[in-house]
């Protein structure tokens, strides 16, 4: 993998006065038609061995362009509120908006390939890492994200005379840390971390440029070059890559549905409710004081039909919490700091540290559901969401979170009764509008997603409770009773 | 303060039920009108002695209302990155936007209380805060927010007896802990302390509404009746309260002003730049290395006329430092996240933590400038906004941050002949549009309004630098050995 980068490569000192002024316009130029167009982001990770110039090679872009519009993110040691989320986290709050250059040094690579050095995780593990990281990164490229991913390289000798020579000058003497010469001596294991680590993670969306860095002047422009040629290029190209479109799959021909598989005459007499309303309600409060809970976190999902009754279950859960312990996230149409990022950004700011708890009344589901019917992205999209979401809430398991989801289900008749009552009451949330109307006329479409949904994203640790809810009493009851059993289980 | 709320309010269980459910219908639907019309949040604090049921009055709350368009913040012990940013970081960040309620247990009384009744502070320190936070809660207001502080009061004999209750009933007394027991004990103390408090901070915009809570059904309807009726009135009044509005300061009336006082014809060679330029940046780089500056932060604010050289005196500061150490926001149109918030909401959520240093490309000040030019804000709006800014900056500086404001000055002949040579230059940044034309066209007006500016918000500890900028490497070299010098002082 290094092989070309340890040949030496270096240019003239007339060379490089000749090309940088041109190179340092062409920058500006595609940094601020990046920046006007404000169509994606880019992410830059700037990796390699200690002592190739990564400092060098963020201040000098710095400089190059304009700083304005870069953001540099020196991740070292994650804070507290970072450390009760997955790990992540830390990186979705700094991904730049559409139009702005965001620069990693210690990006989402630096843990996995220090621990997997250290021994600390053993082969697999880091094979998983590798899996959620190629994951995350194919999401932001189909997300319209550009990610650039340079490695400078130093074989071992060029690595010691450049720390050397830096510690030699008392004006960068402090540069080298007594890290750097422990890493001299774990160059061979470190390169054969790294060298692992880079093969697999190198993807068609975003592949590793690896650069020889002995020479600075070749360093330098080789790298302004390849970040000129990578932005131009995505300005020009009129839209970001997608995934190959295979159809999806039809629906079954004998028009047999999980949803039309639900008894949905299913319930709950008023005094059997009451009798276990109490019940599960003092169940979930003692659940959630439980000593184990304050190292996990609980996220509940609902989704359903419009007027399937997910306010109302919410309510029932709410009632039986203290007002400080849960935090209910509405999800409605974007904000536009939401929409210059990709899709799961704006859930992910929700995401519950330890001890928390967060009911999500629609939620990242709603790419695969409305966003799907509706035709408000591409069927790649939402094609790719599936996995998108199963890693996600993968990565939020992996973090001790319980997510318990919720889809809540009525029959178009008793969808149609309740729109009817809805307009009769006092109350505006109980006003139906012109969207309920519609989603109501697609309501097979619905239906397909919603199928479609559960099958590709309900798993053994993440399962999808489908709610009978054409009587509310017993729909409220199956959601208490299955948060509890859930919890139980989680915290046995 | 406490006299009608020892008085033994109740009622009796039947009017409390047949008041509830109106009470209820009437408080869903103003919390709907108010998600609806989106043009202010309501700030409800919820104050008062242990046992007098905050924590009940919240769940009500939550129940009664919609708990999805509630936030709690139930703010305890503050994160590490809360502790590194001024005390009221915690409480921007947490502000809901307008639509919304946010309720806060744990609000800014808390602590300045707390510290207090332990004899933490003293009475003159006490008095700070209250004077900081009365600006705050005036700076809500005004912005449109609608700031309900409630404090639930108990007799001592009351408050006895309520904690004996909790602490004997087996579902309810984990509430009670060992610091209530220590809080009755201190019942004097506490009381003596939060009723100062209270009466200092009662103030018209943002009154407390003392609840005598020994009665729960007392406690409930006051409460809900209250909130009731301060939503209800602020949904139906065309617009927030606002100062009253007495003129402006009007111009010197022999024309002499501080920016008409400038040399505009000071200057620096090429050789002398050059050598000073190095000087500079090299001591920058050092200071900001200094072991000291961990424990502090370092604000540069830039403001200027369109083409004074902001973006390029910024650009000899950051070449001066690693990318990693600083961070440059250039401030332009608001999001729409932003907009749902008061005005400095933008600017404290990119305050810097300790050993951090941002520098704005424009600022806050622009409310003082282009709002107050252009008439995008009120005359009141501005008005108000020279205290609003210096009780942020003294809060800033209360928590170690250095602020550097500097002030870029050119002649309109300078202005001119610069944006005909940028109509010439290749680079996209220097397109000049019909904003910079326009802002030409008020110049003097722009002269008025930077002139009130450095007269209301230049002090001891955050000067305004006027930089004579028709020449740029005079500018950049005053830029630089001023933020030396302020860092220096600071660092001493």
């Amino acid at each position: 993998m290094f092989e070309s980068a340890e040949l030496g490569h270096s240019i003239d000192k007339e060379r490089y006065d000749a090309e940088v002024p041109a190179l340092r316009e062409a920058l500006l130029n595609v940094q601020y038609e990046l920046a006007e167009q404000a169509r994606f982001p880019v992410i830059l990770l700037v990796g390699g061995v200690d002592g190739s110039g990564k400092g060098e090679i963020v201040n000098l872009l710095n400089e190059w362009m304009d700083p304005r519009h870069i953001r540099v993110h020196a991740l070292a040691e994650p804070t507290d509120e970072e450390r009760t989320r997955p790990m992540m986290w830390r990186f979705w709050r700094a991904l730049p908006p559409k139009g702005k250059i965001g620069v990693f040094f210690g990006s989402w690579y630096s843990h996995p390939i220090m621990e997997r050095m250290q021994g600390n995780i053993k082969e697999a593990e880091l094979g998983q890492c590798i899996d959620e990281i190629t994951s995350f990164e194919r999401m932001i490229t189909y997300e319209g994200g550009l990610i650039i991913k340079l490695w400078l390289h130093l074989s071992k000798k060029a690595q010691k005379r450049q720390l050397t020579k830096l510690a030699e000058n008392p004006e960068t003497s402090w540069r080298v840390t007594e890290t750097d010469w422990q890493h001299l001596k774990l160059y061979d294991e470190f390169s054969n971390v790294a060298e692992h680590v880079l093969r697999e993670t190198n993807t068609a969306e975003a592949p590793w440029i690896i650069i020889e860095s002995s020479d600075f002047r070749f360093r330098n422009l080789t790298t302004g070059n390849y970040l000129l040629e990578a932005i131009r290029k995505r300005l020009d190209a009129s839209s970001p890559p997608h995934p190959v479109g295979v159809p999806p799959m039809p629906p079954a021909i004998d028009d047999k549905t999980l949803l039309s598989s639900l008894d949905l005459t299913l319930s709950l007499d008023k005094k059997s409710y009451h009798r276990q309303l109490a019940k599960y309600q003092g169940k979930l409060n003692q659940l959630m004081r439980h000593p184990k809970f304050r190292n996990k976190s609980l996220i509940a999902v609902f989704e359903g039909s419009d007027a399937a009754g997910k306010g109302s279950a919410i309510r029932r859960i709410s009632q039986a919490l203290d007002a400080r312990h849960y935090r209910i996230i509405p999800i409605g149409a974007p904000s536009d700091e939401e929409l210059a990022q990709p899709y799961l950004w704006r859930f992910w700011r929700h995401v519950p540290g330890n001890g928390e708890f967060t009911i999500f009344d629609r939620s990242w589901y709603g790419r695969v559901l409305v966003e799907r019917v509706e035709q408000l992205c591409s069927e790649a999209d939402w094609m790719r969401a599936y996995k998108e979401i199963n890693d996600f809430e993968a990565q939020l398991i992996a973090h001790n979170t319980i997510i318990v989801k919720f889809w809540l289900a009525i029959s178009r008749e008793e969808q149609l009764k309740r729109f009817h009552a809805r307009e009769q009451v006092g109350f505006k949330q109980f006003k139906i509008t012109g969207d309920d109307w519609r989603n109501r006329e697609n309501w097979q479409q619905f239906d397909r997603a919603v199928c479609d949904m559960v099958d590709r994203t309900s798993s053994e640790i993440a399962p999808w409770t489908l709610v009978e809810a054409n009587d509310k009493r017993f729909a409220r009851i199956k959601v208490l009773k299955t948060l509890c059993d859930r919890l139980e289980q989680a915290l046995d």
